[in-house]
């Protein structure tokens, strides 16, 4: 038994999921980290109008990715992703007869890590600046995240930096002069997501995600633009639902749907 | 005329303006920064039910450690400024006739710059781990502020970046192991004040100032705790207007008459 074969035996634990009411699908694992809101917070905050060339690094499945050639009918995708059981998901969604439509020659899949260097980016078929906006939903959810103890819970903020700086480190080469860089993250990492910002992306326009009106943020999504010196700003957050029930408020359900925007200018 | 004589003078255009409806009065500058909102969402951020020492590194007149002196019957408070214009606005308004229930033997003046070392803050009166609770509204719309070309704003960031390391180094030696730090700035400068927070502050709670549901935010309210290892979170935001108006919406008119709290828990 290969490694390939062990992903191949894993693989067909997948399901197909419709999303954006169905414009789209995506193959995943059935188990394990599956995709949601997240990505679709995340491609909202690219624009409808976007007509360049998209990265979606670290895509997983590409949910994200997928999410963003569903929302901009102009705009290329390459899902990067260095997993071989979220690629072969991948390319198993691309391949999905419900996604022709979507797919025609406009979205590609490629195999590289997020924190490689320009070497063995290059090799993987990365080069610098070929991105016009680049997106990112990096992994939490770690076994690090339940650490109790002090040394260990430092040690893990000390990799959760050293990720964000890293992959933030890989977007500012992937990404063009004034283009733009879209991420979604756990609130607690705008220190480290800003700190790896300095100097690379500016005019970042952040927005935080509460589940409910009384609730702290469970999520941020930040904005910025390659090569910008202005300011940060706090746009009004988005609440996801209502004081009550499971259901999404009017806002939250459009962009789950692919309709609104999460940055509106 | 000496400097004593200037100041005095200067000090004779003063205006006395009453806060909290009435149950606490300023004497303040006619011209130049003049105590608002500012300085009544600061002292919101501290509980009504504090009973320690409160010191308002930077007071300015006073506003912010008199209104925490407003909100909290039992709390002591110590005023804490370097400009002897303001320093004398200051003992003014302890020195008011309106003021004398307010006051009795709780609050007191220290001239002493947020800035300076151990050695210096000990000859002003400012012993290491005094407080329970530290205050802070940092000074901007400094000219550096208006400053237009790249060298000179850059200028201007790391000055400002300099400016919250310094106050919240000073802050960390005045404030008792878990004891409090409240301060408000521009949403800008978050970066900043979570790297000088960084291993001294934690379990930061952070609170998004916005004039109108629809406007970005235009201040930040951050309280910490001293020695606490705890990540920071956001609580849903503050929009003081509605959508149109100049009435603060009711919660903002609580906060700016000190009935309500910045942060519930």
């Amino acid at each position: 038994v290969t490694d390939g074969d062990q992903a191949r035996a894993a693989a067909d634990q997948t399901t197909v999921d419709a999303f954006h009411r169905g414009r789209f699908h995506l193959v995943q694992p059935r188990r394990g980290h599956r995709a949601g809101i997240d990505a679709m917070l995340l491609a909202a905050a690219i624009d409808g109008g976007f007509s360049g060339h998209c990265i979606d690094l670290g895509s997983g499945a590409g949910a994200a990715g997928l999410a963003v050639a569903s929302r901009c009918p102009c705009a290329r995708v390459t899902l990067v992703e260095r997993d071989p059981l979220m690629l072969d998901c991948a390319r198993q969604s691309l391949a999905l007869p419900q996604n022709t439509a979507l797919v025609q020659a406009r979205i590609d899949v490629l195999a590289c890590d997020a924190t490689w260097r320009r070497p063995a980016r290059e090799v993987a078929g990365l080069t610098d600046a070929m991105a016009d906006c680049t997106i990112m939903n990096p992994p939490f959810n770690t076994p690090h995240d339940q650490a109790t103890g002090d040394p260990l819970r430092r040690v893990a903020h000390v990799m959760e930096s050293g990720m964000f700086e890293a992959w933030i480190r890989t977007a500012t080469a992937l990404t063009r002069a004034n283009g733009i860089l879209a991420l979604i993250a756990r609130p607690h990492s705008l220190r480290d997501i800003l700190d790896a910002l300095e100097g690379r992306f500016g005019n970042a326009r952040i927005r935080l995600i509460h589940p409910r009106p009384q609730a702290q943020a469970i999520r941020v999504v930040v904005r910025a633009r390659r090569g910008s010196r202005a300011s940060l700003g706090f746009v009004p957050p988005l609440v996801l639902h209502g004081t009550e029930g499971n259901a999404f408020g009017a806002e939250a359900d459009c962009i789950n749907n692919g309709a609104g925007s999460l940055f509106a200018d």
